[in-house]
C-alpha cells in the first residue's frame, strides 16, 4: 500500500516560509472546506522556524517537523546547488519519500531541484524513461491536463507517448474524467504537420490504445474537445509562460478598466477571473513518472496555493494514480 | 525605385469579397484617418464581383481591377491547390508583383497559399534563404514585433538570426524604434538553456552587430525589456495560437461579467481591450525575406483589419524595408 504521508517544503517559494505555513494552517482547520489531516503532514525546513512560526499561527496540530539546515533559493543552478547542499528542504524531503516515510513531497521553490533530486533520489517508475511536468488548468470549467512543462525539453517520440499515458490516467484517476481525449499540440490538425518528432509521436499515440484525436493547436486547449494536451518541454514551457504573461497582464489591463469607472463590484469579478486563470487555484504541477507523488508549486503561491498543493498530493496518494499509470503501461506494451 | 503600387486579393478570408471591399471603402476616404490613394490600389478577383460590390458602396474611386477567376479556399491544402489552380486570386496576385506592377501583395486567404505563391514567384531577397512570418503586437502600448509565426517550421541557426535580422530591420524602420532590443525566445536566461538550435542561434545572435539581449522568456513579451522576439516557426505557431485563443477567452469572460452586472460602459471597456490584444488593428502578418512587400491579414479580419494591412502595405513600400533588410544583412555578412 501507498504511504499516504505528505512532506511539504516550508521553505521554498518567493514568500516561504510565511505563506507555507499559512496554508498548513488553512488545511489543519477540521472545519475548513480545504481540510486535510495533520497526522498526515511532515514539515521539512529549518525546524526552529518551523515551530516559532506554527506557535505564532496558534497552530496547535500534531504536524511531523523534519529538520533541513539549508535552503536552495529560487535562482541557483539546480545541479550545483544539490552537490553543494545535501542538507537543504528539498534533498532532504524527497530522502522522506524515497526511505519510506511518506509517500508525496511538495515544494513551491527551485523547479530544476526539485525535479533533478527527485529524478534521481526516487528514481522513475517502471517503464518510463523520462519524467515530465503537467498542469492542470481549469479555465473553461473543466480540468484539462498538459505535460510537459518543462522538464525534458528534447524528448523522443516515445516519452510523448508515456506523457499521453501518463496524463490520460491523471485525468481520469484524480479529476474524474471518462476516456479522456488526448490531443497532441501542434501547428496543424493534419498528422503530417510539425516537426519529425511530432510526426513520430502522432503515429506512436494514432496506434496506442489511448483516445487519441489527434493533432490540437494552441486556441484549442481553451475550447471543449480535449481533455489531456501533450508537447515537448521546450513548446510546454513557452505555452505555460504566455499563459502565465498575458493572463497577468490581461488582469491588469481590466483592473485600470475598473478602477477607472470605479465599479464596486470590481473586487468580485477580479476574482472570478483569476478564479479562471489561475491553475494554483487547483493545485502545482505535478512531476509525474517519478517514484512517488511529487508537485512543483508556483513560486509566488499564496497560502490558498499552498493549501491546494496538499489537497492535490492527498488525492493523488488516496487514489494511487502511480500504480495505474504503471498498470495502464503494461497495457500499453505487453 | 519600389514600385508603390498594392496588390490586394478581394477573394481570401472567412468574410470575403465584402469585408474586404469594406476595408477598401475606408482607406479610398479621403477625409478618413485610414486614407491611400486609390491610384495604388490593383484589386484581384472575381472582376464581375468586384465591380458590382464597389457599385453596391457607391465607391468611385478609381481603382485598377485584375481579374481573376479562381479562389483558393482556406481549408485548401496549398502546393496542391496551387498546382490545380494558377488562375486563383493569390498567384494572380503574387504574378503582378512578380511583373513589377505593384511592389506589395495582401491577402486575407489561406496562409499556406500565400507563402508558398510569393516564396516560388518572388524569390528571396539576396542572402535570405528562408522567409519569415512576423506580427507586430502593441498589447503594451508599444511595438512588440515575432518572428517566425510558422513558415520555417525547423529552421536552422542562421536563419533564426536572419529573422533577428528582418525583424530589427522592420522596427526601426516602419515604427521608429530606436537601435531595437532583440531577444530570443527561450525557457530561461542563461546561454545553455533550450534546443541545440537555440543555443546556436544564441552564439550567433551574440556575434552578430544587432542589439541583442538574451533569451527571453514567453511572459516577457508582456512586458518592457524587449522590441523583436525571434523564434522557430513551430514555437511561433504555438505563441500565436495561444495568444488569440486566450485573449478571446479572457474577452468573453470579461463580457460575461460586464453583462451581469450590466454595466453601461462594458462596451468601451471591451473596445479598449481588444484594442490592445488585437493585432490586426495594426495590420496584417508580414512575410520578411521575399522580394517584395507580402502581408498575410488573418482570415477573421474585418474591414478596419482590411484597412490596416493596406496602409501597413503602403508604409512598407514608403519606407522600403527591403532594401534595408538587404543592406543590413550585407553589413552582417560582408
Amino acid at each position: 500500500m501507498v504511504n499516504d504521508r505528505i512532506v511539504l517544503d516550508v521553505m521554498g517559494g518567493d514568500h516561504a516560509p510565511d505563506v507555507v505555513l499559512d496554508g498548513v494552517v488553512l488545511v489543519c482547520n477540521p472545519d475548513g472546506e480545504l481540510y486535510v489531516d495533520p497526522a498526515r503532514l511532515i514539515l521539512v525546513g529549518n525546524e526552529e522556524l518551523m515551530r516559532e512560526g506554527l506557535s505564532k499561527r496558534d497552530c496547535s496540530a500534531s504536524v511531523h517537523l523534519e529538520d533541513a539546515a539549508e535552503v536552495i533559493g529560487m535562482d541557483e543552478k539546480p545541479g550545483v546547488a544539490l552537490r553543494a547542499k545535501p542538507g537543504a528542504s528539498i534533498p532532504v524531503g524527497i530522502g522522506c519519500v524515497r526511505a519510506g516515510k511518506a509517500g508525496a513531497f511538495i515544494s513551491m521553490g527551485n523547479t530544476g531541484a526539485v525535479v533533478g533530486a527527485a529524478t534521481l533520489g526516487l528514481g522513475t517508475l517502471e517503464g518510463i524513461r523520462r519524467p515530465g511536468i503537467a498542469i492542470t488548468t481549469h479555465m473553461t470549467g473543466r480540468p484539462v491536463t498538459i505535460l510537459d512543462m518543462g522538464a525534458n525539453v528534447v524528448p523522443k517520440p516515445a516519452h510523448l507517448l508515456h506523457y499521453a499515458l501518463m496524463g490520460s490516467t491523471l485525468a481520469s484517476d484524480v479529476d474524474g474524467v471518462k476516456n479522456p481525449r488526448v490531443g497532441l499540440l501542434n501547428i496543424g490538425e493534419e498528422a503530417s504537420k510539425g516537426t519529425d518528432l511530432m510526426r513520430a509521436a502522432h503515429e506512436l499515440l494514432s496506434n496506442s490504445h489511448l483516445n487519441f484525436v489527434g493533432n490540437v493547436e494552441a486556441g484549442e486547449i481553451f475550447g471543449e474537445d480535449v481533455d489531456v494536451v501533450v508537447t515537448d518541454g521546450f513548446t510546454g514551457n513557452v505555452f505555460l509562460k504566455t499563459l502565465e504573461g498575458l493572463s497577468s497582464f490581461m488582469l491588469t489591463q481590466v483592473t485600470q478598466q475598473l478602477d477607472a469607472h470605479q465599479a464596486g463590484w470590481g473586487a468580485e469579478v477580479l476574482a472570478d477571473l483569476r478564479h479562471h486563470v489561475d491553475y494554483s487555484e487547483y493545485g502545482g504541477a505535478l512531476l509525474l513518472g517519478v517514484n512517488g507523488v511529487v508537485i512543483i508549486g508556483h513560486g509566488r503561491s499564496d497560502a490558498r496555493a499552498v493549501a491546494n498543493a496538499i489537497r492535490q498530493a492527498a488525492r493523488a496518494l488516496d487514489v494511487d494514480v502511480n500504480a495505474d499509470i504503471v498498470r495502464a503501461l503494461a497495457l500499453q506494451s505487453p
